[in-house]
């Protein structure tokens, strides 16, 4: 993505980010990360992150989601013998958001995809996710969210955070830079 | 302590969290860890703690603390030969925390420590944290901590978290279980 449009994702992340009262610094604002997953749709599919701490034993994140926005289908596999794969631990803290792993498929799931989507969406057990509700994902687990109508905050606490391991169902997507 | 004082501690603890803008489900209300440290002087010396999420790779929590509390001195050793002992990122919300470490000595401490326990208080070199600034704290290093005038909420991320290794300054605390 262009510098001019991350910054003004940034500033709008900001926006959410007020709402559920999460303070964090100039710096970090300047440093939120905007991922559009390559697509260049980021409105529909995309996530915006404020990583507070990444090191080789655990991870600390704020995910920040649109009205509506999807962070698409993925898994983090195993990575080493010692290393099963990357654990998450979903907490929400504003906003709505639907979650969706491994099980029984829910038969009216409220996530809104656009069609073009669909196809890479395998896993449709849904779990609602309330502020102060949180969920678990396993390692190696398909998943993917989506933020309901006002948009939602995220903590996401986990083990060690390596993007570049995870893998997508959706075979367009790259996990780039923020900048181009 | 008592359940009745443990009650009155946990609502209190819900005023800071409320303050702070976090939202927890009423099972983690009530199970909200009162930590008094066994020394019965909890307006001087506890912490009150939530558990969100704490497996055998990470560890997330939010700490309470009432206006000029302070967490006593500790550290968390090395384990075993895999776990160089726990290592945390103290991440202040709300209000305004005092964080004491290894290394040189503040001239002007911020904190104000009652007589009884200075003796127990060996490092004083001070990291002040505002909402949006955090700091971690190295494995098997000693620190000390208390909230400002108003009272403070600190996120904590970190490894594993298991209370009952850590060691204390002071012989004369004890953690206990919240309700006797």
């Amino acid at each position: 993505m262009k510098l001019g449009e991350v910054v003004k994702i940034q500033n709008k992340a900001m926006v959410f980010l007020n709402k559920a009262g999460i303070v964090i610094t100039p710096k970090e604002h300047e440093n939120i990360e905007v991922a559009d997953f390559g697509l260049n749709d980021i409105r529909n599919i995309g996530l915006e992150l404020v990583v507070y701490e990444n090191n080789d034993r655990y991870c600390a994140k704020e995910l920040i989601l649109f009205p509506r926005q999807t962070c698409p289908e993925h898994l983090h596999p195993p990575l080493s013998k010692q290393n099963i794969g990357k654990q998450e631990t979903f907490r929400c803290r504003w906003g709505e958001v639907y979650l969706y792993v491994e099980g029984s498929r829910t038969r009216k799931p409220k996530a809104v995809v656009p069609e073009e989507y669909k196809e890479y969406l395998n896993v449709w057990h849904e779990i609602t996710l309330l502020p102060g509700e949180q969920f678990t994902i396993k390692p190696n687990t398909r998943h993917w969210f989506q933020a309901g109508d006002e948009g939602a905050v995220v903590s996401e606490f986990s083990s060690t955070s390596d993007d570049a391991s995870d893998v997508f169902t959706d075979p367009h997507i790259k996990r780039l830079p923020t900048v181009d």
